[in-house]
């Protein structure tokens, strides 16, 4: 019997070229489908990999989630390792990790044999991520530089959450979108506030059925304008709603910018969801690619 | 007039072959005092700086505190800057952080006239260190990775602890320091305690009025070792007291530690603290050399 396994995921996007392989690139797709051809090279070599969010370049994780479908050989040959405190299928956790090496910046946090139905990209019905930003306002840590922007003016994160509220709810995101031929750029976003942490980082949380290309980069850019005092809080969904790219802002780097969690729904509903979601897709996007999510 | 100023510091020291100044290696008060040289590069070159820990190739800081002396004509030389909002002396930071740039992985959090007799490695009445250790009961998180050392067992932190309580106090740390001709091994670790963080990284805290050449990571490696189960906790007193050197642990990764705090006593006990703790030095000591810590 066959199977499809849960991978979560967690990297440092700093020296990836993103998530999605790419011939000559270092990528996190590539990476961890090397080493899946390595624990596999016996039987069948490496599975493919369908994730929840292809990340850009220099983009983190620490809740990334994708699938791959085992035959019934690969599966057996995981099953060699019962014997073991976690063998079978949770051990491909740690196969793959030993593979990937005790530095990598690639993490694998668990396998597990997925529920019915379920499909890594089209189950999924939110994504959350984290933007980070050490302002003018907080003594600067090193030890945060890989994961969080560093801004030499102070940001006031009231007007920032103002701008922020004014966001929420089902639009077309154009304007805060890169544009890719037929793709849409409606969505609903559900959550987005920004707090500064007990260690004084601004960290914003920001949560969408899905997102549209360097669309979280191009909200917190816009937010920073605000919290600059050179955007008013209003004046952000004004630019949504006029439906063109602007040069009010600019995009947000990718550093400080990490995908927290994905959420699915009950099992119950997995199937329905995946096959609702494929359903809505616009006529003109590939069938096999991945949505480019952040 | 002249006046001595106090830098507060916190670098990633990944990348740095330690604190202290080498010829042909990138160090910490290298890079701190080559940009203090462009600073004051028309009014009598770079200060050099005094530093309360010098730690060791690869340990962090977040609390790293150094004092430097500038003369009448460079402290002029700063007051330039009076108009602006930080102007003077506490300028002194922000043209620093100016000339190591963005990305650097050094960070002066602050610079201030020192009070009346202060001194950052004299008067110091403790140091604080943490080590951070992602052990087997946590997934891991690649973007932690700079700073936490990654154990594949699981450890169990009540023995940890146990081991912990039972070194505190004043004793001959030989067994647990590597040796410096002359120097005292004579310290009191005053606190020493293992916690698991809300992300499940178990955290060790420790504090001593100082501490000899590579102690707190074999503090922590004998802590490993017990939390694995291959020594007893009552068994790193038994060690301590016979000491030497062993081989039933191992000097924990430098990756793991940061220095994050220095504590100076009240303003007006701190000419008297630098004198009493100049006088209580031993005879083969080096004038010059501040205490290796960590």
């Amino acid at each position: 019997m066959s199977a499809r396994i849960r991978l979560d995921i967690a990297y440092d996007g700093t020296s990836f070229s993103g998530w999605s392989r790419q011939p000559g690139l270092r990528t996190v797709q590539g990476e961890i489908e090397a080493a899946l051809g390595l624990v596999f090279r016996r039987s069948g070599g490496a599975p493919g990999l369908v994730v929840a969010g292809r990340t850009d370049a220099g983009v983190h994780a620490t809740g990334q989630v994708a699938h791959l479908d085992l035959s019934a050989e690969q599966l057996q040959r995981l099953e060699w390792h019962r014997g073991e405190a976690d063998g079978g299928v949770p051990a491909l956790a740690r196969r793959i990790n030993g593979i990937l090496g005790a530095d990598s910046d690639i993490g694998i946090s668990g396998s597990s044999i997925a529920p019915d139905g379920f499909d890594a990209r089209f189950s999924a019905v939110w994504r959350r991520y984290e933007y980070r930003i050490a302002d003018g306002a907080v003594p600067w840590n090193p030890l945060e530089r890989h994961r969080t922007l560093r801004h030499p003016g102070t940001l006031d994160p009231a007007r920032m959450n103002e701008a922020a509220r004014g966001l929420l709810g089902l639009h077309d995101w154009a304007a805060y979108c890169k544009q890719r031929e037929g793709a849409t750029t409606i969505r609903t976003l559900q959550e987005f506030h920004w707090e500064r942490g007990a260690d004084g980082i601004l960290v914003a949380r920001v949560r969408a059925d899905a997102f549209c290309h360097s669309m979280v980069r191009s909200l917190v850019g816009a937010c920073i304008a605000v919290g600059e005092g050179r955007l008013e809080p209003g004046e952000l969904a004004g630019i949504r709603d006029a439906m063109e790219r602007t040069a009010a802002f600019a995009v947000a780097a990718a550093k400080g910018l990490t995908l927290t969690e994905v959420g699915y729904p009950p099992d119950a509903e997995l199937r329905a969801r995946a096959e609702r979601t494929r359903a809505r897709r616009e006529p003109g996007e590939s069938l096999t690619a991945e949505p480019r999510i952040g």
